[in-house]
């Protein structure tokens, strides 16, 4: 893409004054829209050191209001950061609705400092692949996110004027934001990484937009064209986006899972308590272990309510030392959390290293109660299954065993819990109107598990259906197949 | 206070057996009632190494519902954790409204070990003192938050016993997770610390609560006890909490300092213009070398609707490399925000080494339009100044540079920026309803912010009074102060 870059082109001071005044003004009225509208928008510059991309970003970041957006670097790298999948800090920094955040260099700067060979991005958490970038963006620009993705092109001659005065100006100061420095950069080597990346993740959903920096003003011009472009562009299609069918037609491939579960397993009371007691002691000895190693897990529990997810949880947790584990209670989504990508609260709990994060009910809300309830509508939940293994997968590259139980029970056993927990005077407050309107929906919600069982049960992040009329052996069960996995990733 | 406590008493199996059903079905009632009052509770855990603590906080643990706490480890901390004030991490982590934050360990630990002598806490980041925690825990009681702290004692034999056990059935593995380990305990030199920590830190507010761990039966069971009372005095001081009083008297002792500033002050466009780029150039400097000695800056811009904060803010940022500031646009709480202390969400934006965070309106919103709107009583702006004061000196003393800007112009001036916007389409939007009811509240606001610059114009976190009827004077004035300000700094 970049020789097709014609780079000669100047522009004269005063049609830059004029147009610059023109078009200032235009930004800064699509940004109130964008913002009325509650378009998230993602804005990622990338290109040559040396582009004065900061003077770049500054003359865009002087004619918008500064209340709508947040500038990010990713030049450097925390020690935590990388202690977590790659895509961890970035999806921490989503802008939520209307608002924008703005990348100095994004996720492409670390792949491209790795490709091209730097020292400090050598690892191979830097080598992140095109596909991986592509599904980041995909999934955003699925929901609604508007991507904007501008390329800084200069030539070689063009670098190192930029880069001398740069020097003078500053002395070796800047470096040290700005890290890299003047010497030893290898024009060549990027312009190859450069092209490549240009090819790879050039998408209807994300596309690239090279700006030619040889001359600033051409270039701050070119880039509020660019903005503008794609802000008319997002409201346009926000504005005719047609609500998404809710009809849910049963897919007849999906077997039945859950019917294959004999829920009449059970264990006494006295077997449960002493094998209780060996597998909280093993559990133990094992966290270290896994702690000492800076392996992380992620363990989710869904079920149906009264399935005995919390009960399960104590009996895991009491068995854990409370320094290296959080319980994460996910309910619907607050107004804040609302206004993100639906997948956003739960990257804010990834574990740090070596710690335990367990999720008491999950990311699968979406392909769950959002979908009986017709809160997602049916390509929303559909497309779930895929980012969530995507979401999955990710975390299990990175080394975290990630888990998912699914506590079952039928229909008469629940029937009685929620009777018991009526008549409970320590326990009412755990049952709602809600619960036994739930139950009405038993068959919508049979179908919703059998299609998530079926679509999400991955090698590197397994369901565990659970059988769990009988207490006592859903924790045990639990208990044992965590013991298990665990044994076997120390192996 | 250590010596006090009786620490050979035992408790029978059964009696434990029949008082752990008792008070657990309690403290799982009080936490549903703690949750629908809405109260925040912080629990810390300190103590003797080798207490078993973690078994200790699992025992609670077990019979809350894990959807309603979080549980935080200080024994460790982050490279990033360091370069910030050290309250930073826990304002971070409180609690909100109805929530419990269980500190394993908590501010107390980074203290007593580098009281100590520990070489991994040697650094004066450590060295808080007691009166700052008092400071902190007091802003969060005054906030309603319950605070119970639980120090955790045992003799010098059960220690040496515990640790040995727990080196037998873990091995080294669980001192990863518990740094310190068995050797080199000095319990006397703990004693003497813990001792005198005891002493200093048992306020009316927050009160200390010895548990001896002799016996893990008499532990758990004294934990609950003081759970329990702790939270039924919090529900009762909240039911009884009365309305505070809003009828603000003017207190005469307050000079009108605003009065004492010459608005007509002016600059013509074209020196304007001249000083604008040199200014620019200078700071554009600094920037980096702040930058390079990780040396951060926090400022807060306040002012009269239409004073101009917005233009001067993006003349100041247009002169920095944007990888190096952040601008944190503050307006009134939403739901999430406004369930936390009310300077919560302040700390949540402290730069990070070296960086700039602006804020376009600032913490001094409970002082100015909480106090005129009746939004906080009397009791609590008042008492605001004092937390406002600790909080700036807290950045301080980490080395952040802390400076703060009211914009001035008078009522003439506003009425015909109000007009000029109202007729600029392009300005329209900055304007509304709410600016022009404002200012009929213009006498009180004088009042609120002659009061504010006399309170908390603070040696470390100075107040600059910007005459802003011109905006050019205006825009030059606050970027030479902030240029003298930091070449002060770096002299």
């Amino acid at each position: 893409m970049l020789e097709k870059i014609d780079l000669k082109k100047r522009m004269p001071k005063k049609d830059y004054a004029n147009k610059f005044e023109e078009l200032s003004a235009k930004v800064g009225a699509l940004q109130r829209d964008i913002r009325d509208a509650g378009i998230p928008v993602l804005v990622v510059f990338e290109g040559f050191r040396g582009t004065l991309r900061g003077e770049l970003i500054n003359q865009l970041l002087s004619v918008m209001d500064p209340r709508g957006f947040r500038v990010y670097s990713t030049s450097k790298t925390t020690e935590v950061q990388r202690t977590k999948p790659f895509f961890t800090a970035f999806w921490q920094q989503l802008p939520n609705k209307g608002t924008i955040s703005l990348y100095h260099r994004g996720w492409y700067f670390l792949k491209n400092e790795h490709d091209v060979g730097d020292p400090d991005e050598a690892s191979s958490w830097y080598d992140i692949s095109y596909e991986q970038i592509n599904a980041f963006e995909k999934e955003l620009a699925e929901e609604n996110y508007c991507i904007i993705k501008i390329f800084a092109h200069i030539s070689v001659k063009k670098q190192e004027k930029n880069l001398k005065k740069i020097d003078k100006l500053y002395g070796d100061s800047w470096e040290t934001l700005a890290p890299g420095g003047v010497e030893g950069i290898d024009y060549k080597a990027y312009h190859k990484v450069y092209e490549k990346m240009l090819a790879m993740t050039d998408t209807t959903y994300a596309p690239w937009h090279v700006v030619p920096l040889e001359d600033m003003r051409i270039g701050v011009i070119a880039v509020f064209n660019i903005i503008i472009d794609s802000f008319e562009r997002a409201l346009r299609s926000n504005k005719h986006k047609t609500a998404g069918s809710l009809s849910i037609k049963k897919d007849s491939s999906v077997p039945d899972i859950l019917s294959t579960f004999d829920l009449t397993k059970t264990i006494s009371k006295s077997d449960y308590a002493e094998k209780l007691k060996e597998y909280q002691k093993k559990l133990k000895v094992l966290q270290y272990e896994l702690y000492k190693k800076k392996i992380s897990t992620v363990i989710g529990f869904e079920g149906w309510d009264a399935g005995g997810k919390g009960g399960v949880i104590k009996r895991f947790t009491s068995a854990l030392d409370p320094l290296g584990y959080a319980v994460n209670p996910i309910s619907s989504p607050n107004d804040w959390e609302a206004s993100f990508h639906y997948l956003w609260r739960f990257w804010q709990h990834i574990p740090n290293a070596g710690e335990v994060a367990i999720f008491d009910r999950t990311w699968y809300g979406r392909v769950l109660v959002e979908r009986v309830e017709h809160f997602a509508n049916v390509d929303e939940w559909r497309r779930a299954y895929g980012e969530i293994n995507d979401m999955e997968a990710q975390w299990a590259k990175q080394g975290i065993i990630v888990h998912k139980f699914w506590m079952q029970i039928d229909k008469d056993e629940q029937y009685k819990r929620f009777e018991a927990r009526e008549k409970d005077p320590n326990k009412t407050w755990k049952i709602t109107s809600e619960d036994w309107r739930n139950r009405d929906k038993w068959a919508a919600y049979v179908d919703a598990v059998n299609e998530m069982l079926y679509r999400t049960d991955t090698k590197v992040a397994p369901w565990t259906v659970v059988e769990a009329n009988c207490k006592y052996y859903a924790r045990l069960k639990v208990l044992e197949t965590m013991i298990s996995r665990y044994e076997s990733v120390l192996k």
